[in-house]
C-alpha cells in the first residue's frame, strides 16, 4: 500500500481524497487544511482518514507518507513540493504546476536525482472525450492538424490569487499540448481586468506553431453559462468537443476543407450548415481523476510515465509564461521557452 | 419611385433584388453581373427587372437610374461607387463598404458635396436581434459594457478575393460598434493561411477600448458547423446572441459579476450551470433587409440617415486595417483611425 | 410541357406554384382562390403565370390545362378532384386526400377507368430525412422494427375546418405507412377539444400493428415551441429524427436493446446517457417539393409511380377514420380499413 | 437522534443512505440487502452505518431503529411495511408505494391509527423544479390548466419486476398530481410488449380530467436517448420541463392560445417558432433527496405532513391500476377510484 498525505482540501480537495481512497493500492493516511471547517468537512464525508492537521508539515514531515498530493493556491506548490521531494515523497500537484518554470525545472531536477514521481493533475487528459481525440489524432483520422480553438467561459465569479489565464488556461493548454504532435513556437495574449485589482478576468491566447498550425484559447470568468468548447480541425476531419454535453461529447465531422471551384456551388455551400457525415462516438465513461490516480500509483511503482508527469506540467508553465510576458506587451509575440 | 440599378447578383445579389422589388417605392429597372448564367437566372427569378447586362457602365451611366446598389467584391467597390457618385447616383454598397479608408473617406465627402446618399449593407444592424441588443444597452439595462465577443465560423469553404477578416469580421465589427458606447482605441489581430495563397482563414481581433471594455472577434472558414455567437456582457447583465437557434436568438441573463467571499459559496458555484434569471424576448420577425431597404429609401427622401451609412461603413473599415497591419506585425496593437 | 392549374393559394400554395414554375417539364397556366387578396399575391411573386381566377371552374373546365393541383380545405377535395378527373385531367391533392374512405376509393377507381394519375401531397416522403430513414429500414440497418413514435406540435394557433387529427396528423401518418412493413390493424386515439367548438386541439393515436410494432402520434396545436419529432426503433439500431434541427436531422444510434443480467450494470446504465456510437448522415438537401413535382411528372409521362400516389393517399385516409371513431368511443381499438 | 434501517441498497439505496447520513436529526444504523456485495459496498462507502444485514428482519424487529426505509421490488412493499408499521416504525416507502391500492388503504389505515408517518419518496416533487412549477400553477400565472403531457424514455435496458408503467409512470404521475387541481376521472392506455415476457416496456397514458384538461404520459424502456420532458399548458402561460437540459429545466412561456382571424396572420404564425416571451427562472439547486427527508422528519416530529405522504402514494397507485385495467382492454376508459 501507498500512503497518501493530502494538503488542501478546498474545492477539488475532497475529489482527490475520494479517488485516493477508492483506489485499491493507496491509503488516505491524512489530510492538512488551514480552514478548520474544510478539515470537519473531511471529516464527515471521509470518516476513513485517520489525521487531519493544519499544519502541512505534519504531512511533509511524516515517516509514514509516502506521497503528497498538493491542492493549495499555486504560489505555495513549490516550496511544498520543494520540501517533500527533500524528505522522499512522491509527489501529485494541482494544476497549474507551478508559478515559475525556474521552479518546474528545479522540481523536475531534483525528483530526477532521487528517483521520485512528479504527476501533474491535468485530470482532463484522462477523460474519455480527450483519449478518444487522441486516438483519432494518432490514427492520423483527423489528418494533418489545422487548428485548436478552445473557449472556457465559467459563471461571472472570481475572487481569486491569480489571473483567469493561470487558473483557467492549464486545462486547455494541457489538452493542447497533448493532442497536437508539434511544440509551440509563440504566443500572443490580450485580456482585461475589470475590477481594478491588476488580475486580468478575460484573456485570449494565440499559440503560434508552425505555418499551418494555430492554437487559440479564450478563457473568461465572467459569462452568464458555463462554456467549455473545443474545435479540433484537420485536413482530413473536424472535432467538436463540448463539455457541457450530456451526452454527445464528442463530435467528429468526416469532411475537411473543399475547394470549390463553381461560383453556384459556393452558393449552395453557403446556405448550408455542414458538409460531410457526423459521428458520435461512445466515450469511456470512468471517471477521469481515478485513472489519474492509477497512473499515478502505476508510475511510483515504476511501470509507466503518467501522462501527465513533471515535464507536461512544465511544459504548460512555459505557455503560460509566455502569455504573461505578451500581455504585458499589448499581444506581441513572445517565444515560448523549450523543454 | 426611385429607380435601382443593382450590379452584382451573387450568393447575396438575389436577396437584394427580391426586396428592392418588394419595397413599395422603389422599381428594380436594371441587374448587371459579369456572368451570363447569373442574369439567366436574375431572368427566370425575377421577370419584371428589364434590363440585364454585363457591363456595370450601363447601369452606372443610365439617365433613368436614381440609385446603385453595389453587390460586387470590394476591390471594385470604390471605381464603380465612385463614378456612380459622378454620376448623381445615390449608393448603397454591400459590406465591407471599401477596400481602404482614404477610398472610404473620399466617396463620402463626394456624396456630401453632391448631396447623395451612401448606405452600406450591414444587414445585421437591422435584425430583431440585433435591435433588440441596441435596446437593452441604450436602456442601461446592461449597465457599464464589459465586453463584446463575437464567434463567426463558417464550413470549410473558402475561394474568395480577400482574407477572413475583410469576408466575415465586417458583420461583427458593425454589430459591436453600433452596440457599444465607446471607439475603439487598438486593434491586435492573430490568424494564419493555411494553403499558400497568403489569405488568412483564420484570424482572431482584441479591439481595446477603454481600460475596462474589450471587443474580440473569431473569424474562420474552416470548421465543421456554423456558428454565430455573440457574448454581450455588462455590469447589470449579460447577453447570447446565438443567430444559429431557430427560436431564441437571444438570452438575457439577470446577474452579473458577483464578488464571492465566502469560499464554500465559491465552490457552490463552481458546480453551477448559471446564476440568476434568464430570458429571452420575442424578437421583431421582419425580414433585415427590407428593414434596411426601407431606411436606404427614407435617406434618400430626405427622412432621417441610415443605422449604417458611409460614415459607420468607414469606421468598420478603419478596425478592419488597424488588424490587418496588427497581423502583419505578430499580433502587436495597432492604433484605430478616428473618423 | 405539361399545363398545371393551382386550385387554392393559401399558406401552401405559393410554394406549390413555386416548384411547378421551376421544374422543366411545367408550365403553371392558371391560379384560383376566392381570395381576391391571395390572387393579388400570386400576381406580385409570380408575374409569370397568365391566369387568376376566382372562381375554380375555369381551371377545371379548361381544355389547356393538363393537371390540377388542388390546395383548398379538404371538405372540397372530393368535388372538384372529381370533376377534373372528369374533364381527363390528372390531380395532385394536398394532403389530407379526402375527407372519407368512400370518397378516396370512387376518386381512384375514376382515376384508373380513365388512365389519370392522383398524386397526394405527402411532402415528407420527399424530404432527405425521410429517403434516409427509409433506406436504413429496407437495407435492415434498423432491424426488426419495435416501434414509431412522433410528436408534432404547432403554436397555440388554430382556426381550422376540421381538428387538429386531420390538420396534422397525415404528415406522420404518411411516414410512418412509408416507413414500416407492416400494415396497421387497429387505432385507439383519445383527445380534448378546449374551445367548444367541438373540435380537438390535442390527440394522441395508437397505431397497433402487430405484437411486436406499435405506432403513436400526438399531434397538438397548443404548445409554446414547435416540436417535429419522431423515434424510429428497431432490434438492430434505433432513430431519431428532429426536423428542428438545422443541422442534424437524423441521428442513428447503434445499439438497439440490452438483456443486462447483473445488477451492477443496470446501475452503471441507468446514469448513462446512451449507449452506442451515433452517427448522424448527411441527407440530401434538395427541397422535398421539387422532388415529389418530379415524381407526379415522371408519373404522367408513365415512368414510375409516385411514391405518393391516390392510394397512399387513402391509407391515411383509413387510419384518420378510424381515429375519429376511436376518440368518439373514449379511446377504444377500432379496426382500420384495409385498402 | 431519529435511527433509521434502510432495507434494500440497490440503485437508488446509497442515496437514500447518503442523505439520511448527512441529515443532522438522523442516523443511519442499519441497511438490509439480499445480495452481499451490496452490503459489501456500504461497508465501503458508509463506514459510518454500524449493522448491515442480508435479514430485513433484524432491521423491522430491531428495538433501537425509529423509522424504516423501504427502497425494495414493489411486491415486497406491503409484507414489509406493514410489519415495520406493527413494530412501531415510521415509514418511508420508494416509489410506486405499494402493488395495488387495497394494500396502500391497509397501510394509511394502521399507520393513521398507530400515529406513525407513511412518507413515499415522490423525489422529483422537490425539485426545484417542479416547485417553481407548483407555484407558477397555484399563483395563477399558468391561468387554467389545459393540458399536462410528460415523456420519460429510458436507454434500451430492462430487466424488471413490473412493466414500465409501473416502473416509470409513478414519477409523472406524481408530479402532475400534485401540480393539477382537479381529481382524475379516466384512464385510457395502450402500450406493447416485445419480448415475450407479458410485461408492457412502452405504453402510453391518456388521463382524463374534466371536460377541459387532458394528461398523457408516455413511458418507454427502448429509447436511444433519455428523454424527461414536460408539457405543462395553460390559459395564460406554457411551460416546458427538460430534466436532461442543464441550466434551464424550466421554460416559461408568456403568450397562451391565439385566436387568429386573418388568413395572412395564420400563415405568419405557420413560419414562427414561438410567440412572446420565453424566461427560465433560476431554480432552487439543493437536492431534492435532502429536502424529502427533512420533511419526513419534520412529519415525525408532528410539524407538518410530507407533501408525498402515503395519500398522495395511494392516488399515484390508483392511477397504475386504472392504467393495467385499461391496457388489458385495448385503450378503454377505465374510471380511476377516488381516495
Amino acid at each position: 500500500m501507498i500512503n497518501i498525505g493530502i494538503i488542501g482540501s478546498g474545492y477539488w480537495g475532497p475529489n482527490l481524497i475520494r479517488n485516493f481512497i477508492a483506489q485499491d493500492q493507496t491509503n488516505v493516511l491524512a489530510v492538512a487544511d488551514l480552514a478548520p471547517e474544510r478539515l470537519t468537512f473531511v471529516a464527515k464525508h471521509f470518516p476513513s482518514v485517520k489525521d487531519l492537521y493544519v499544519d502541512a508539515n505534519q504531512i511533509i514531515n511524516s515517516k509514514s507518507i509516502d506521497a503528497v498530493v498538493i491542492a493549495t493556491p499555486v504560489s505555495t506548490h513549490y516550496d511544498l513540493a520543494n520540501r517533500a521531494l527533500d524528505n522522499g515523497k512522491h509527489l501529485l500537484v494541482e494544476k497549474p504546476f507551478v508559478a515559475s518554470t525556474s521552479e518546474g525545472r528545479a522540481l523536475i531536477e531534483k525528483a530526477k536525482k532521487k528517483k521520485l514521481v512528479i504527476g501533474v493533475d491535468h485530470t482532463f487528459l484522462y477523460t474519455g472525450a480527450v483519449e478518444k481525440m487522441k486516438q483519432l489524432v494518432d490514427s492520423g483520422d483527423v489528418g494533418t492538424p489545422y487548428y485548436f480553438d478552445s473557449v472556457r467561459v465559467n459563471l461571472g465569479l472570481f475572487q481569486h490569487d491569480v489571473n483567469v489565464i493561470w487558473d483557467l488556461a492549464p486545462h486547455d493548454l494541457s489538452i493542447m499540448q497533448y493532442l497536437l504532435p508539434e511544440s509551440p513556437a509563440t504566443v500572443s495574449a490580450t485580456g482585461i481586468s475589470h475590477f481594478g485589482n491588476g488580475l486580468e478576468n478575460i484573456a485570449y491566447l494565440t499559440v503560434n506553431y508552425s505555418d499551418s498550425l494555430i492554437g487559440h484559447i479564450h478563457v473568461n470568468w465572467l459569462a452568464p453559462v458555463k462554456v467549455r468548447r473545443t474545435l479540433l480541425s484537420g485536413s482530413k476531419r473536424m472535432i467538436i468537443y463540448d463539455d457541457m454535453e450530456p451526452s454527445e461529447k464528442i463530435k467528429v465531422y468526416d469532411r475537411g476543407v473543399d475547394f470549390v471551384k463553381d461560383r453556384e456551388d459556393i452558393y449552395d455551400m453557403l446556405v448550408q450548415y455542414r458538409t460531410g457525415d457526423m459521428y458520435a462516438p461512445k466515450l469511456d465513461p470512468t471517471e477521469a481523476l481515478s485513472k489519474m490516480v492509477d497512473e499515478f500509483v502505476g508510475a511510483i511503482e515504476g511501470n509507466k510515465a503518467m501522462r501527465s508527469d513533471g515535464v507536461d506540467g512544465l511544459k504548460v508553465v512555459c505557455l503560460l509564461e509566455a502569455a504573461q510576458k505578451s500581455l504585458a506587451g499589448g499581444g506581441v509575440a513572445v517565444e515560448v521557452e523549450t523543454v
